[in-house]
């Protein structure tokens, strides 16, 4: 969160800010603020603030976000495509390194700059892309069996996109992306006005 | 994020929860959570805690999710059409009561239950839908323009899933869904272990 305000600041052009002002500016705890970084070093300039961009590069390292991660999609569908095809991804800390699907006829077609692999080569693909974050865009009812597969392959973490609850292995870091919460604050929000 | 908690609670079979062990189960505050609780009224009883599925059902009207939102997709490429297929939108609070493209080719033909139609219809879509709601998946050069054409069709909410910071109208409830920034986190908890 406070690289993403950090982001902003730098796009704006600005080099210097006080906690307090970056507390006012996003609705943040400057306190909470100071304590946050405190635990990974020093930072601020006490009387003077954070230099932006500085400050910006350390949160990049510190959060692994300086080098880039191949990452995996799984599950080809209009999803998967539109995972593969995402701008947001295909810049910065996120490469797409590889797409899997388990449609033999989907098999061999590229997507963009990616050709589409067999699910059963997943061990294969790991290995050469050396990916370690995998995108699960499978339907419902193989996601579990999906996950599964992407945990034994060696994947790390995986960003969940099926509408399922995930019996999670320990060694993989999961998230699910549930839109509905996104869509019921909105409506939350409405109702407010 | 407290109707989650509860949902999964009901979906586990618990009738009944005490703030405390509620904030043990979901690692949040059992204070800020009566105190949160208290903004909109009385909800447990001093001693014996919460009723689960009361709860859970008295919150799901406050937030206005026990009536039915007709939902818009507009730009139907492959996210848009991933979205209007979404099981998880066509299911209790949501419905998709439409779908949009400034495609012609696209215009008429079929997604799912619901047949595609033309942006400048917007008005008319708009009125009798119902729609308060649209989920923004075009491409990121006409989110600003496509944004702009939803608030002056009276649209109150946008979920907006292109890559760009939108120049928001003050009368249209607006959040991005950056999944940049869930990978983000992703990275981070690898770099932890």
């Amino acid at each position: 969160m406070y690289l993403r305000c950090l982001r902003i600041l730098t796009e704006e052009g600005q080099d210097r800010i006080s906690s307090k002002e970056l507390a006012e500016r996003f609705h943040l705890s400057a306190t909470q603020f100071r304590k946050d970084l405190a635990y990974f070093g020093e930072f601020g300039i006490r009387g003077v603030g954070y230099e932006v961009r500085r400050l910006e590069e350390r949160l990049t390292h510190l959060l692994g976000l300086d080098r880039v991660h191949p990452i995996l999609v799984v599950g080809m569908g209009n999803l998967g495509n539109a995972l593969v095809l995402h701008g947001g991804f295909n810049r910065a800390a996120f490469r797409v390194a590889g797409a899997l699907d388990n449609d033999a006829s989907k098999v061999g077609t590229t997507v963009g700059d990616t050709t589409i692999r067999h699910i059963s080569e997943i061990e294969t693909v790991v290995r050469e892309t050396e990916a370690e974050i995998a995108l699960l865009a499978v339907p419902a009812v193989v996601a579990q069996e999906t996950y599964d597969q992407l945990a034994a392959a060696g994947i790390s973490a995986v960003l969940n996109f099926a509408p399922v609850r995930l019996r999670r292995s320990p060694k993989v870091s999961t998230k699910t992306v549930d839109l509905r919460i996104d869509l019921e604050e909105l409506v939350f929000s409405l109702g407010r006005e």
